[in-house]
């Protein structure tokens, strides 16, 4: 394990100063072009230096023939060339004494022999120019918190805390859209690619040791080098959750795998023993790997997997109910005490077993204020999770009822939504237990909207809730013993 | 079965011309104004008569005191009032001649012996009437086709083609606005509630009946006519899907479904093999029962479970291929007549294998047209799973560095998306084979809202798109077996 961020070879991969380009143009369609534009749009602040064989300029920006005609020694190359120019171009970064490189273009490993040998190039040229480089066949890198994003792709969304180290460059820069939608986005994403120089596993080490990453997230199409996966893995799990998606372990996907990067997966019962022994949580899923991190990231641990369901809703309390019951977590019963401070909120219509059914509220605020926290009160439970109904259209309709005068109905409902989601908002910041929504809604939904910029995740349904929470509490149980165990 | 639409007792529940609403006021925060708002804004074309005691409108509706008051004999009578008051209320429709009733109000047989009580003398009533009745304890009806809705939630979206019965109302209207984001909508939802008189069996047969319903779902806790429901779905599947959802299986659903609807819920296999003898597809979430009538609604029916996966990324390939793997879906390799036409598609760093990984492709309309046309006339292959990745953002980026004028730039993105919508929608058309997308993409995504309104269905992850698309080789298979099994 590195002590120090800055020992790690990503660091000034995934932090430069500075940055020549290698590839772009003012050609629109072309690949390069649109890593360069993704970094300008950024508002990277350090020194762009676009490499062309012709241009004066490219996209504004003052063009050099050579990296050796550089005024300064950039931080870092991104490479986003013909195949067969890499080499050279590699070897007069060396010569100009850059350190770190990223090689976007593909057509090495992955491609059979002759890319194969065009890689082991790369490689040696690397040991000669003490290089270390990311890719190739790697989509680069998007590290918002430093307005660097060099991938195809825009990056919309916010700096968040997820850190992906991914074998496939689509799973960072295709999800900024999915987890922008979620009030969510990335610390830093990291394509690894072929990984002829830097792996997944430094990658982890670095994600690990990076201040903006709660929740490390990881791709998999096959692990090179196992046993240090394990202790690698095993000595980060005591400080940060790792969650793992593995696709390689089906027969068509290790197929689909092997023509993507060139690696060679195996079967899914290895895998499951690897991740087992490492500490890291396997995820099913795309989704569910993100689902994993948003909760592992915004919520403090529980002590148990006892969960409380709070619904206004019989149905989508009995689908929470068995959704929980799937994914190992217990509903336990309520204390005297609790139930006794319960009754007065919950009508004849509702139940005031677990989950609790309330039917209907009163005073609407009571479900967001007064209920809940009686709810992560209870000493036989240790998490809440609570249902999110609130249908723009209905409480529109209800404030128009009150013959509100029409210019004053949006406010009025963004009161309401206001005054509900901070109320859930203070009840979370009190609370050593975490609280985890599950909605049905869009995400234009205005009170969802507040819930999550308040940090208390909302899944979109209650089943991945409930493996969510069932993740959550299995971290708390690997943490223990990955602590013990060193 | 029944042989006509009209011989079922839901038919004027569903489609009646004129309604008594008993419960309804001028307080907005009582429930029964919220259905009769419901009701109002749905454009209903019917006469529609307010009960209440003391006012002389209710919302700007003439009202009656009673219903033995009414001018006309009103189709059906719904009833949110409180619980004592609903017998009485009953045996004044049947004095009226009204014979068709929905009971909305709770405090049945979910609450115990007094409640159980009641609902008895709810169906003495109604045999001594002649009248049928939905629930007690249900939400209602959402008729969109009919501007019907009367249940606690405004109806947003569409109609649809999705038939519902449900043992939980708010799986009817608190997916209202789920449904509208998919562009998906109900035929027509029915909450059967306690099903004292009216059950879901009877919900089935007017949906299989139901011109409108291409897909019928199911919310159950509980069946409590096993036989029946056996023989009627077998009756129905030869000639519609039907999709369920049983959350009473593990112990926790099992306690919720109790004090939700008072039906005792029973083991998970036996269920399972209740499902399977009436060739019911069980869904294992409410995601997944829309997802599964989604695409059963509107794609044809496949030959076998072959599926192609086309992507222009190789991670999103491979979990796609992995998701096929899980759900039993196979994927077959090309037929070297298709390898042949595909080729010159394909650049070299792409993969001709299945998944066909294009990586790019020079001229994006390809991607919609001339590529999938090839795979969808793979002999070797009964399905086509395309992914969608169509970011807006680097769309209208591309379109500006062309320095096209500013005010031009949208409808040139438009015109760009309509393009590639239309040329997917032409191959649907021409095609029997199905075509399903999956994508990473919110909803919002201009191309995503496009392929959508051409009832494609883009499902949002590739695990979602491999079971649904199972779901749909499964009703094939199960449709020839009922056909020839009777």
């Amino acid at each position: 394990m590195i002590r120090n961020i800055k020992d790690s070879p990503l660091y000034r991969i995934v932090n430069p100063r500075s940055v020549a380009f290698l590839g772009a143009s003012n050609r629109f369609s072309a690949m390069g072009t649109n890593l360069l534009s993704s970094l300008i749009s950024m508002g990277f602040a350090g020194n762009i230096y676009p490499i062309h064989p012709q241009e004066q300029q490219v996209q504004n920006l003052a063009a050099f023939k050579c990296v050796l005609d550089l005024p300064q020694v950039p931080d870092v190359a991104v490479m986003v060339l013909p195949t067969q120019l890499v080499p050279q171009a590699m070897e007069q970064c060396g010569q100009k004494g850059i350190r770190h490189i990223i090689v976007v273009s593909g057509g090495f490993k992955e491609v059979g022999k002759a890319g194969i040998r065009l890689e082991a190039k790369l490689t040696q040229l690397a040991r000669q120019y003490d290089i270390r480089f990311l890719g190739p066949n790697c989509i680069g890198i998007a590290n918002p918190h430093h307005h660097y994003n060099v991938t195809f792709l825009p990056y919309v969304g916010k700096p968040g805390f997820i850190g992906m180290a991914s074998q496939s460059g689509s799973f960072i820069t295709q999800m900024f859209e999915y987890l922008a939608e979620l009030d969510l986005g990335f610390s830093t994403g990291i394509s690894v690619g072929n990984e002829a120089n830097i792996d997944i596993i430094d990658a982890m080490e670095y994600l690990a040791a990076c201040p903006h990453t709660k929740a490390i997230a990881l791709y998999i199409e096959a692990i090179r080098r196992g046993r240090a996966f394990i202790e690698t893995a095993r000595s980060i799990v005591p400080h940060k959750p790792i969650v793992a998606l593995y696709v390689g372990g089906s027969e068509a996907g290790k197929r689909a795998g092997f023509s993507h990067t060139g690696a060679l997966a195996g079967p899914d019962k290895l895998y499951d023993g690897l991740f087992q022994q490492s500490g890291v949580i396997r995820a099913d899923s795309i989704t569910e790997l993100f689902d994993f991190c948003w909760v592992l990231g915004s919520c403090p641990l529980p002590q148990g997997n006892r969960v409380i369901i709070q619904t206004q809703s019989g149905g989508p309390g009995a689908a929470a109910a068995d959704a929980c019951g799937r994914a190992g977590l217990d509903l336990p019963e309520f204390s005297p005490h609790i139930l006794e401070k319960l009754a007065p909120f919950v009508p004849h219509t509702g139940s005031l077993k677990n989950p609790v059914d309330l039917t209907f509220t009163k005073n609407p605020l009571d479900y967001f204020d007064g209920i809940p926290k009686i709810l992560l009160a209870e000493p036989n439970a240790d998490m809440l999770m609570i249902y999110i109904l609130t249908p723009e259209k209905a409480v529109t309709r209800a404030i128009e009822a009150m013959a509100v005068p029409k210019d004053q109905i949006k406010n009025l409902a963004g009161a309401y939504f206001d005054d509900q989601a901070t109320a859930l908002a203070t009840l979370k910041q009190t609370c050593a237990k975490p609280l985890i929504g599950f909605s049905f809604h869009n995400r234009q939904n205005p009170m969802l909207r507040r819930i999550q910029k308040h940090k208390i995740p909302v899944l979109p349904s209650p089943n991945r809730a409930a493996k969510a929470m069932a993740a959550l509490a299995r971290y708390r149980r690997l943490r223990e013993i990955m602590t013990h165990c060193g």
